[in-house]
This record gives structure tokens, C-alpha cells and sequence, in this order.
């Protein structure tokens, strides 16, 4: 790193700049099987006038400048591949307004989702976006997250009202308002929603808040046939039942989970299932969707209505992760997914289970199947390259299925750095447009650089 | 128009290319009040391949071109300021596809909303967005149109799974795909949705379809204040309840639907609602709303259930178009938008109504409430200069008034010529952001020039 860029960051940013080992290799870290890949230095801003200097800096040094937020993203998206200075945003973490009329709330890029809905307790309002991890609002706008509520209010796409966005040429603009809807001119919000840190850095973000439901209810159900869970759902949503989750576990993830919550299900594809609304409204979408899954090779349903009850059922869900890292100790853990139209979910689904048992590798399933999306976890022992590499075989082949059946290489973990060279694959000559974009906004190509667009 | 030009669209296109008098000035004629502005030609293409080869052709002659889909913009988004070739796509209107399982539908650009309804009549499902004038695909994807539905189903931007787009450098992509996520790059779909034909030209557009609802309620109510009915919404919103249509006619616009549709409504603020959904769930939400209807200064419900007479009691407020046209025969009519956050609409009407009071204008004001969007339908004496004057003056006003409470210059009509002066007081510096890339994906400027971006 330039020395002269040095002195500058350490006159501006004090101990806010740090090139300690410790520092930069905790933001070169990967939750995924990635190598650690550190930036050079870190910088944690804490204005949005700061960002602003540091852009400045960064054009004028030539240096990539990678935006991050809590570090739970899995493809590679804040690997230093060029070095860099890696501007962490969690000093940037207030909730700048919340208008109950308006339903939104206007928050800084380093805040995490679970602050906001802790401030919201009492609001009768929440954010729904709900990724697995407990990840940034700059993090989850940057990478278009979603999660296990998307099938009902939407991911960030959905969610993100406005953007500020300070830009690689030092301006600072305004994409969007807090009016719901708007005509006036290029959506460039949904154009920075998904893109990763390499089109701007984001200092602030808009979302809709949701009003929380008068009744919530819970339910867990096996069924004989992975085909019969996934028609349940495509017929649920057809019969108009706004339901809130419906969380799809394969047979092995079931097992899994088994073993590490100690809990009994049958080892079946199970659905896990939660209903929002006003109360008659609730039993009435739980009765048509009983009525459904009986039709589809369903078993009972399990229920729970109040919160801890809710809460210890879906507990299982959201402990997969952990169940799975736990079928092989210090492992190292490759979570990947794919989304397809959901007509192709179980044939999709099905495939994959073959290939991975004919592969020889372990790798849970579990899915948003409401959406289409699902993940596969791949477990891979630590140092075991010919188990990587089988893996990786895997992987490609995943992706291929996924475009072959009408479907994208990634629903929500997005791109980064794994995920760019199959960018072509899915969407042709689109890669050009993309990339005309980013040498417009980003001709120097400091933002982000090497991630999402292919070489 | 270059004649080496003219011989070669001749020679592709037949009596599909035309100049007659009668031809161009009907592709200039414009639903508001902007004079007519006719193209230099037309073309009727029939294929993605003749639009590819129309587009070479402008580029290589440096000539505009203007996609036109049925002609109900209201900003003069057709007008060809700049000469050159009108593309209509009025023969390109074929469904490609309706996938039951999926809920989507594959159509081409000239197809009209109303025959995607009429062919999906039996299949129990429906396609939601619907502007008040019957318009096209095409026409409805590249404006960002949305309407009565949109407070539920949301607009064409959340209604655009995908598009096949035609580049100003001949390229054809492909943007977005059948899958219902994705963060898989730039979200380009959502670049080209709202680009009012500048970008590039839509040859395919891929939908999402709802559930016909089980049950549907269709009611009036009149309240004795502004407030009492926009708060009413408010509270019905933040109460969960998924109302699918609400809009709001003032106690001009109520008079004009009386006097035309010969009604005898309550000459008040009136809400026209309806709900959507499973049986239980609607007799619960009217419960609710009529509650909260109560609180607010509302009148009595006048219900409609049978499909019947849900139409009648829509007609009016579908009539409400006629109804400002019959306040002064062989007048001209400017229809005009703007969108604010919810919590301040009924500030913004009550100030734009006395503004329109001061102003000495004809102005009835009706809105899509619960997305905090209103519109203005000024009246003027067809030649009477100083009224268009006084209009233009109030226009302005009403703009600069919904920027101020944090709003956007149109909520759905769109920028094209009428708006573009604007819209840097909305946007400030992230003009200069959808110019960059209007260069990059434009350089020679052919596509729609001089709409959306100011001079």
C-alpha cells in the first residue's frame, strides 16, 4: 500500500485505520470454505462525509475499496483478490428515523436487522427481511438478501424504499423516496440493491416496516414423498393463502437436525410452516392447507401457537446450520443455493439428492420451496482436496441444472467472487450490459473490484 | 429522413413501413394536453429479429427510434421531439406462454392487459396491474405503470419477472428469469422497467399472475373530512389488512361522478374499497375496516358482492375520467401525478385543493391512498392560452409541494417530455448517475432521446 495513502488515512481516520494482522485477517475471513484473502488495511468510518474522503482517497491511490458489513456473506464477496482497504461500516449502525404512519424506517448501513426489530418491540411493526445469519442492512441491500420470510413479504428487493450511496467519482446521491411507488426516471435503488459494494458504497437505507400479524401460528409436517411437500406448497399459493414461511427440509437434513437438537421427527421431507393474519383469517389458511397436505402425502401437522412454542419449533429450522457443521468436526462448510421455478423444485431437488449420493459427498438440503430457492450444505473434510474437488464438480454441475431447468445460479447468497465465472452461463450477452455499467460508474474500477462480473 | 433509409425499411417491412399523414400523426397524437408531435415514419414489426434489424438501421443512420405500444401515456413519452421512427408493436401481441404451476405468464409487447384477463379467464388465476386506460405490456413494463391493484399486488415493477430486450447496439438479452429471486448481478429487469423506451426496446416480458381471490367485497363509504378518510387507510394498513384496492375521489371529483353517472353520492371525501381473499378472512378485514371507517368521521358502507353489482359500484369511480372530461365539452384534459409518503397526503390534497381553489382552475383530485398516490385532472378551454398558463403555474406548484414532503414528481404516469425539467429537483446528482449510463448503453443517443433526463 502506498505510503503517502498511509499518512493520509492515519491523519484522517486515527486508530480507526488499522493495518494489525488480527484486523485485516478477521475481514479476510470467509464463513465458506474460501481462503482467507485480508485487505491491506481496514478503516472503520463513522460519518457518511468520511466514506465520502476515503472514496476520494481511494480514486486518487488507485486502490480498491471493499465495503463490509458483518462478514456473514458466503461467496467471497469482501475477499481483498486486489488488495484494498476494506471499510467496515459498523460504526455507521443508527436508526436514523422510524415513521409509524408511514410504515418505513431509515437506518445506517453498519445497523443489524435484529437491532432494528428489537427497537420496532413495542412499535406493533417489523422488518421481515430475515436472512440466516444476523447480517447489516448495508450487507443484506448490497447483496439482495432474503430469507425464510421472502415467500410473503418479498426480500430486499421488495423491502428497500431509498437508498444514499456515496459513489466511486466522490458524489453522494439519492436513489429513491419514502413515497411507495414512483415513475420518475431510472430505478437505480434496484440497481444498487444486489451490487455488491462495486457500484457505490451505501451510508443509508430506507425499508419498509410490516405491520406485525394479530396471530401467528406455527406447524411442522412430514410427508411420504419429497414431490408431495413441494406440491403442498405450489397449491397453497395457488388457493391464495398468504402464508408467511414454508421452509422445505430433506430426509437427510431432518436426519441431521434429529441428531443434533435432539428432537424426533420422522426422518421425511418435512415442511415447516407459519401463518400470519388476523386470527379467523389464520384458521382458515391452516385448515385449506391441512386439507392440501393431507391430499399430497402429508402427515399430521404439528402445532404451535404460542411464542416459545413457536419459537422451540422453528428452533430446529434455524439450527441446521449447526446441525449439519456437526456431522463432521472441524470440517470446513460449503453453503450454496439455486432457485428455480417452483414447477421444477422437486425434479430439481430430486436430481440433486442423486448427485450428491452418487458423488459421495454429505450435503444437506433445506429450502425457501415457496420461492423455488434451495441450499445445499456441503460438508467437506478439512485439508481433503479430492473431497473439495468432487465438491466443486458438484457444485458446477448444480448450477448447470439450475439454468437448464429456467432458473438462476444463486437465489440470495449472490455472487461475489465464486459464483462470477458461471455470470455468463445465465445471462448471455446481459454480462456486457452489466459491465458497461460498472465501467460508467466505476471507470477506474476501485469498487469492489473482481467480484460479480467474469474476467 | 435519409432516403437510402427509407428504401431499405421499405424493402424489409413492405406496407408495414408507412409515412402517410394520417399514420405518423396519429403516433404523435398525445392523450394529455401536449401538442402533437408525429414521427418521421412508422414501422409495424411482427419479430424480435425485424426489431434487431430496425435498430441497426437507426444506429447506422443516426436516427431516432420510438417504441410505441398503445399510445394512453400522459407525458408525452411518444412525442418525437426529434424526428425519426416510430416502432409500433401492436402486431407483436402474442402470449407465449402461461405456466399454471408457476404463476406466470411469456407475452409479447403489444399484447393489451385486458386479453392476458380474457385468456386466463378460466385458469383461476388473473394478471393484477392495471393502469386506468387498457394498455400494452410493452407500453406498461417500459413506464412502470401500476393503478387500482397496486396497494396489494404492487406494480409492474413487482409484477416483472424477466424481459428480452433489443440494445441500441443491436445486442438481444435476455434480463431476470422464471425464478422468483435472484441476486445473480446487476437487477437489470428493474433498470429497463420505468426507462420509457431510452435503454433499449422490450420484445418480451414475462409476468407474475395471482390467485383469483375466493371472495371479493367491493364497498363505498363517505367521510366528513380528507383526514378522516386518508386516516382511515392508514389505520387499516398498519392493521395488516391486505385491502386490494383503495382509492379516494374528492368532493369535486364527486360531484362530477354524479353528475355524469348519475349517482347520487354524498358530495364528501368517498373511499371505494375492495377485498380479496378466502371467505373467513374478507368478512373479517370489512369488519375491521368498517371500524376503523367509524373512528373517522365515515359514513355507512354501501356493499357490493355479486359481480354485478361490484361493477356498478366501480363504474363510477371508472367513470371518473369521463366525468372531468364532461365538466366543459371539447376541453382539454391534463391528468397529472404525484406520490407521497401516506402520512402526508392528506396535507398535500388539502393544500393542492386550495391551491386549485386559488388558482381559478377546473381540478378534480382522485388517488391510489394507499400508496400516498393522487392525481390532478385539470380541465382547460381547448385555445384559452392564459388557462393553460395558470395550469402550467399550478403543475409546478404541485410538483415542487409533493418533493417537499418527501415525495416524487409522478407516482405512475411517468417523466418522458412533461417532467424531465424536474427532475433534477428530485434527484439531484443521480441524474447525472442514469445519464452515465443512458451514454453507455446509448452512445449515439437513438433510443427515445430526450425523454426521462433533462437537457
Amino acid at each position: 500500500m502506498n505510503n503517502e495513502l498511509i499518512k493520509k488515512l492515519s491523519a484522517i481516520f486515527g486508530d480507526r485505520f488499522s493495518q494489525s494482522i488480527d484486523v485485516i485477517k478477521q475481514h479476510g475471513e470467509s464463513k465458506s470454505h474460501y481462503p482467507e484473502v485480508p485487505p491491506d488495511a481496514v478503516v472503520y468510518a463513522e460519518t457518511r462525509d468520511e466514506v465520502k474522503q476515503l472514496v476520494d482517497l481511494c480514486r486518487e491511490y488507485q486502490t480498491p475499496l471493499i465495503a463490509y458489513g458483518a462478514g456473514t456473506s458466503l461467496e467471497g464477496h469482501f475477499a481483498a483478490t486486489q488488495g484494498g482497504i476494506c471499510l467496515d461500516l459498523k460504526m455507521m449502525n443508527r436508526i436514523l428515523s422510524v415513521n409509524q404512519k408511514d410504515m418505513d424506517a431509515v437506518v445506517q448501513p453498519g445497523l443489524m436487522r435484529s437491532e432494528l426489530n428489537e427497537h420496532l418491540k413495542s412499535s406493533g411493526l417489523f422488518f421481515p427481511v430475515g436472512p440466516g445469519a444476523d447480517a447489516s442492512f448495508g450487507g443484506m441491500s448490497a447483496t439482495r438478501a432474503s430469507g425464510t420470510n421472502a415467500v410473503r413479504y418479498g426480500t430486499m428487493k421488495e423491502n428497500v424504499l431509498a437508498l444514499e450511496v456515496v459513489m466511486a467519482d466522490g458524489s453522494v446521491i439519492r436513489s429513491g423516496s419514502r413515497a411507495r411507488k414512483s415513475s420518475a426516471g431510472y430505478d437505480l435503488t434496484h440497481l444498487f440493491v444486489g451490487s455488491e459494494g462495486t457500484l457505490g458504497v451505501i451510508t443509508e437505507i430506507t425499508v419498509r416496516l410490516q405491520p406485525k400479524p394479530a396471530s401467528t401460528i406455527a406447524a411442522v409436517c412430514s410427508f411420504s414423498t419429497l414431490k408431495g411437500a413441494v406440491d403442498s406448497v405450489i397449491q397453497t399459493i395457488q388457493a391464495g393463502v398468504p402464508i408467511a414461511r414454508v421452509e422445505l427440509l430433506d430426509d437427510v437434513s431432518m436426519a441431521a437436525v434429529n441428531h443434533y437438537s435432539q428432537t424426533n421427527y420422522s426422518q421425511q421431507p418435512t415442511l415447516f410452516l407459519e401463518f400470519h393474519g388476523a386470527p379467523l383469517a389464520v384458521e382458515e389458511q391452516v385448515k385449506t392447507v391441512e386439507k392440501i397436505a393431507q391430499h399430497n402425502t402429508g402427515g399430521e401437522f404439528k402445532w404451535a401457537v404460542k411464542e416459545d412454542e413457536r419459537k422451540k419449533l422453528w428452533q430446529a429450522r434455524h439450527d441446521l446450520v449447526y446441525a449439519c457443521q456437526a456431522l463432521k468436526p472441524n470440517a470446513v462448510f460449503w453453503a450454496t443455493d439455486v432457485c428455480v421455478p417452483v414447477s421444477q423444485l422437486t425434479e430439481c431437488i430430486l436430481e440433486t439428492r442423486r448427485d450428491i449420493e452418487q458423488t459421495g459427498i454429505i450435503g444437506p438440503i433445506a429450502g425457501h420451496v415457496g420461492d423455488g430457492n434451495f441450499h445445499v450444505a456441503m460438508v467437506i473434510e478439512r485439508g481433503d482436496k479430492e473431497e473439495l474437488q468432487r465438491c466443486t464438480q458438484f457444485y458446477e454441475r448444480l448450477l448447470k441444472r439450475a439454468l437448464k431447468m429456467g432458473g438462476t445460479i444463486t437465489g440470495e447468497h449472490g455472487i461475489g467472487d465464486g459464483k462470477r465465472r458461471y455470470m455468463r452461463e445465465e445471462h448471455g450477452d446481459a454480462v456486457d450490459v452489466m459491465s458497461s455499467i460498472k465501467k460508467a460508474l466505476d471507470p477506474q474500477n476501485i469498487m469492489n473490484p473482481g467480484k460479480i462480473l467474469p474476467d
